[in-house]
């Protein structure tokens, strides 16, 4: 992909722009995270997903530890060039908690995404 | 809806939260704009989607001007509780642009969602 588009998207005041991730054979929106210019640079160069943590101050790579990456398959942005859509090829779950969407309740408790996983058997315990 | 779910949100410094909105029948995501708690308390009493503006530093409901409006079908928090999934239908086309998402254009510059009105003719000059 040519970083061209880079060029026209508004960062915020940390350097940040949200990214909508979704999956593009089941249209499901799988999570939103954000990325700074160098971690979409990472994400342009590999084909996978890289986001910046804002709580670790870090960029990670979806998936670096679970092995559920994101393939990326296309990259749109909106009116405002201050958000992006990702569609991707999703390995596995994109939660960590295990559930295939971060969006897996709804605003009454109903549970919408199944759990893929059990976060204790995948991530070491720090 | 029931407001029992607000409380589990996490809004950021400025007191807002992201949403995703996204068309219910075609899965397409349409937009990403940000609410204050005043918004989605509106949004769930009238059932249709009001935001809060970062530029203008007010509410406003979606289509109040061009007619274009969100119904809300569902609402969906993710993992961190810091990100709202809305699903919606759409009446007319979700971008003041014209086009029925906001994420019209792909990082190679195809334009990729259908332009359906012209905004010099919906929107009143400033």
């Amino acid at each position: 992909m040519s970083r061209g588009f880079i060029e026209q998207l508004k960062f915020d005041e940390k350097g940040l722009i949200p990214a909508i991730i979704q999956d593009e054979k089941t249209q499901q929106v799988l999570m939103l995270a954000y990325m700074n210019r160098e971690s979409l640079l990472k994400t342009l160069e590999s084909g996978y997903t890289w986001f910046y943590s804002r709580s670790r101050q870090c960029l990670w790579m979806k998936g670096e530890t679970s092995g559920n990456v994101q393939r990326v398959k296309n990259i749109a942005y909106d009116c405002d060039q201050d958000s992006l859509l990702i569609t991707v090829d999703q390995e596995g779950a994109a939660c960590h908690t295990g559930h295939y969407s971060c969006f897996y309740r709804d605003w009454d408790g109903t549970l919408v995404s199944p759990r893929l996983f059990d976060p204790e058997e995948v991530y070491p315990r720090r």
